[in-house]
């Protein structure tokens, strides 16, 4: 295999044509073969096979900075920095990430996982560099999905001011991880479409259109005789704020990319190449449904189906009750970022298109559009991941908490998110969101428990979040369902008091509660523990907490976000306030970025299961 | 005068053109005297008297809706509204807010403070028109300084899909609140001196040159017998998004902008109608010094010279070292989001061009880019008031926060900014820069604290940030100057010991210590009172926790923060992990937002001046 010979960058520039040919089919198959088996992102890296070779070929990573916007898609550029061998451990426990990450490799600059931030990036890299007086070349890879985002565009508004050269490659697969939306997305599309390209793909060579400034690019380009297929037209939006553009490009002729990035290297600014892939290359079932091979589980390769059994995650359930919600009440809008499958509201989508919105990778957006419907008394629901909802902060305070508009947000992939890691783990959203006054945030135990929280949400009039996490809803304590109130928690389980025992409490938090109620019985017969389910990190039931200062020796907060400014630390504060006389044992994700693996084994390695936590209250009953 | 007549929206429809020439000159003197007096925005306002005027005499104001952009801007909104008796009072404490507000007047939509959120609400206005069936007119008003920002692009991005009329006006004056920054800005400068527009000012009048879709409107320009001064040329950008664009119109003709307005409303979609406006209009001072005129204390309005003693701000602290700590390191990075003056680093700028960047209204990517600099071994110092900073909330926790990046972060404005009121206050940062793993926070007593705590930051390695106040440094204590030293804290004052004295600890944060040592004093004789300045935000200094929590019956813990999530709470929290068996009082804003007043009526007004802190520990030593 040609693919063994390549352990370390540069390795690839000792093949040869035939073989750099051979090596991109092998490595389109190593990534079917290791992502059907393990899981992973699959369509986005089938999409950049070619383009990652000759961005290979043309840089040194030893001395050259190659970023990739939001990440995913850096498989085939691991393999040829000497990564394949951790494959078999792709996404797990202690196994290799799947995002970039400069602590596998120095040819990672960043870890990326957030769209839209590779621009920004670049820049810096390139002003340093400016700065040095060095001639290392920079190049930022960035998705038609990502310039959806603010970011993006504030990174290309400052381009211009560059005075040498940057790369920014546009890898244009009219998607970002379902459709594209927006202007941006409908001009795009015209470059596509432009003549000139359709004349490229039919094999038509068409030549050079027009050189929009760049000397020394223009000579270059008029010199050669390699009689490469590449074109240009006029990419306006870029042009007009000026910065070079080059292209489109078909994304999948190595050699033909290969050039025109040489020649983008000539240019003393900075430069667009606009690229055109297609999600999923090479393989029917991804591209096909390129969403459902964004971020894949294991699945048979001859047919795409999945394996392993289906789950029904609080996606689905949140999917069916805002169907039905829909339907009987038309004041209800959906709003994704750029997810509508991911959050699941691809059905409510298709059942009431004129009332759902689908803005892009443009969280900010989202929020205050919704801000100002919610003001028209529509209800809109912002359906949005946990840690890609920190990108709307300042919109959530100063757009929906001043106006105290009645927006609900669906935060989906709450607490640890397992495989994608640091960058994902929705850890941090019962801190940022509680530091918003008259922000209502609760956290539901079960399915049944969700949908009666979206309920209560609708009904409720202000803002209100629902935190749920990734993965199987929880299925247990079907007969606990008492009525949502605002600020009402629900007790558990209360076990039998014994005079001379310790008295425990655990107040836990959505999912923890699941974990709660195997906790009683693995702590020693010392103490008597009951386990309720706080259902509202905001307002807390103060209610209970009073009535609890009298009952209890030990107070356990359980919740998976990170313990600063979360839900324990308000009951904590709360407990002092009011001159609680016990103690309070705050269960929380540590402070620190959090790795990738399977929930439990993280949750295990934090001492956030049963056995850690059952422990520590054992601890603390036989110190007293 | 005319202006007596105007007490409601539509009582401007009743003037005639004369009577409206002189109204809009009677508003711009109302204005300067007004402001000159009391203080408030002065240049943007006199850029819109004209603009406005149009808007009012083309809007219904009791159904239309008028959205203006960061708002700052809306003053003869707001007397138009029947609100010119308030300007007493403006920005005072109970009187007229200095931005839009629903709580004055139905025809403020929004509360608006910070930049580029107004075409994300009007499209949510819009979306929401158009599923009621409503043909209600939407308005927002966006200035170029804003289109830095990109959450302003973000809705640009949405806004093509929208199929009924929605009226942007890109209200542009060359400046956000200094000059302007980036492509955006060069491409707009290229409209503004296309010679079509250069034409019109000087008297020509041009024709139409293109008309870019829109039957109806095409048509009822071509009939037009007016002979008004209009003209259209290309606004690639936002063409190339899919918007309407017309102009660049003159912002100071109200009839010419009334009949563009007019013709702008027939469009079945959204149009951007590019006005080009003179900030300062009018007077003199204004135009030269736009900067200084921005925000503005009360002046002489003969000279423009302000009026009141030149204070000595935390600013004008930071904005010393910086200079010379620019001199004396080169790796010294100067960033800031549109606020070269305001944040003090307009003298860095003009020594070191080449290590300054003011990358426009764009947060987010000050923060990323940042991030990308300290990875190359420069120092980049992002200058941001607090209340902005929560827009790269998740770049701060994705880009600089992950990887341990050495950004450090000059918060200016924490804490009560006064004046400017709700959207201003800088009370949320203590809260989620803490939910940063690993973020160091620290706030200076006074100005020489400052000035140590920057020398301090420039040292560590890893993210740090310093938030100080608006206003005039502190200059007492200036005896207490120990090294700075990560997360260690500093006696201020200990009071003699009395055998069966209550003994309380104040630990105060920042610009709180101050406020501290004034409170010894007025606490009762049964308690003796020490006072710590706290420096660190995080890490808190533990060893001296663990030590107070041997010697103190209570500590209160004093910052101008709101409680959630803040400085006082991971008190709290850490004195109950110790096991402290006093009581920890939590002194800090309420989580609530706050309104506009003096800083000092607000504090008293929260129960957070001395006297107020005074009283409640003294009720708790003789309640004990």
């Amino acid at each position: 295999m040609v693919l063994d010979r390549i352990t370390r960058p540069n390795d690839i520039k000792k093949l040869s044509r035939e073989e750099i040919l051979e090596l991109s089919s092998e490595i389109r198959n190593f990534l079917l073969e290791s992502i059907s088996k393990n899981g992973g992102h699959l369509a986005s890296n089938l999409g950049v096979v070619e383009l990652t070779i000759a961005l290979h070929l043309c840089l040194d990573l030893y001395k050259d900075t190659l970023v990739w916007d939001v990440g995913h898609q850096c498989y085939t550029h691991k393999i040829l920095t000497g990564r394949k061998d951790g494959f078999d451990k792709l996404r797990k426990f202690k196994g290799l990430s799947g995002f970039p990450d400069p602590s596998e490799s120095s040819c990672d600059p960043f870890i990326a996982g957030h769209s839209s931030t590779a621009v920004s990036l670049g820049l810096g890299f390139a002003q340093a560099a400016g700065l040095k007086g060095s001639d290392e070349k920079i190049v930022s890879v960035i998705g038609d999905g990502a310039l959806t985002g603010g970011l993006a565009y504030e990174a290309l508004n400052n381009a211009s001011n560059l005075n040498r050269n940057f790369l920014i490659i546009l890898n244009d697969n009219q998607l970002s991880i379902s459709e594209n939306v927006g202007g941006m997305s409908k001009h795009l599309a015209g470059l596509r479409t432009s003549s000139g390209y359709q004349g490229l793909k039919a094999g038509v060579h068409s030549s050079l259109e027009k050189i929009p400034g760049g000397d020394k690019l223009a000579k270059s380009i008029h010199k050669t005789k390699s009689g490469i297929k590449h074109l240009m037209i006029h990419g306006m939006v870029f042009e007009d704020m000026d910065i070079m553009y080059l292209g489109p490009v078909y994304g999948h002729d190595i050699f033909a990319l290969k050039s025109m990035i040489e020649k983008a290297f000539l240019y003393d600014g900075p430069v667009v190449l606009h690229v055109i892939t297609e999600k999923g290359r090479g393989y029917e079932p991804a591209i096909r449904h390129p969403a459902r091979f964004h971020g894949t589980g294991p699945f048979e390769k001859e047919t795409g189906l999945p394996l392993g059994a289906k789950i029904s995650s609080y996606t689905d359930v949140f999917s069916t009750v805002m169907r039905k919600l829909g339907d009987r009440n038309e004041k209800i809008i959906g709003i994704t970022a750029a997810m509508k499958d991911g959050v699941g509201l691809k059905r409510f989508a298709n059942m009431f298109p004129d009332r759902f919105f689908d803005v892009g990778i443009a969280e900010g957006h989202a929020v205050t559009f919704a801000a100002a419907l919610a003001k028209r008394g529509l209800i809109p629901v912002v359906a949005v991941y946990s840690s890609f909802l920190q990108r709307a902060y300042d919109e959530i305070v100063h757009d929906v908490g001043i106006s105290h508009a009645h927006v609900i947000f669906a935060i989906d992939r709450a607490g640890l998110v397992g495989e994608d890691g640091r960058t994902h783990h929705g850890i941090f959203d019962l801190s940022y969101m509680s530091t918003i006054p008259d922000m209502v945030i609760c956290a539901p135990k079960n399915k049944w428990e969700l949908s009666d929280m979206i309920k209560f949400a609708v009904s409720y009039d202000g803002p209100i979040a629902i935190r749920y996490p990734r993965g199987a809803a929880c299925d247990m304590f079907k007969e606990k369902r008492a009525a949502v109130e605002l600020g009402r928690s629900e007790v558990i389980s209360e076990s039998e008091k014994h005079e001379d025992n310790c008295r425990v409490l655990i107040f836990a938090l959505g999912e923890m509660v699941k974990t709660a109620v195997d906790i009683p019985g693995k702590v020693g017969q010392k103490a008597d523990v009951d386990v309720v389910n706080a259902r509202f990190a905001q307002p807390l039931d103060r209610e209970f907490l009073d009535k609890a200062a009298g009952e209890y020796d030990l107070i356990v907060t359980l919740e998976d976000n990170v313990r600063s400014g979360g839900f324990g630390e308000h009951v904590t504060a709360y407990m002092s306030d009011i001159g609680y006389k016990g103690h309070v044992l705050n269960i929380a994700i540590p402070d620190t970025y959090v790795e990738h693996g399977s929930v439990g084994e993280l949750m295990h390695e934090l001492g956030m299961d049963a056995d850690s936590v059952a422990n520590r209250i054992t601890d603390w009953v036989y110190k007293e």
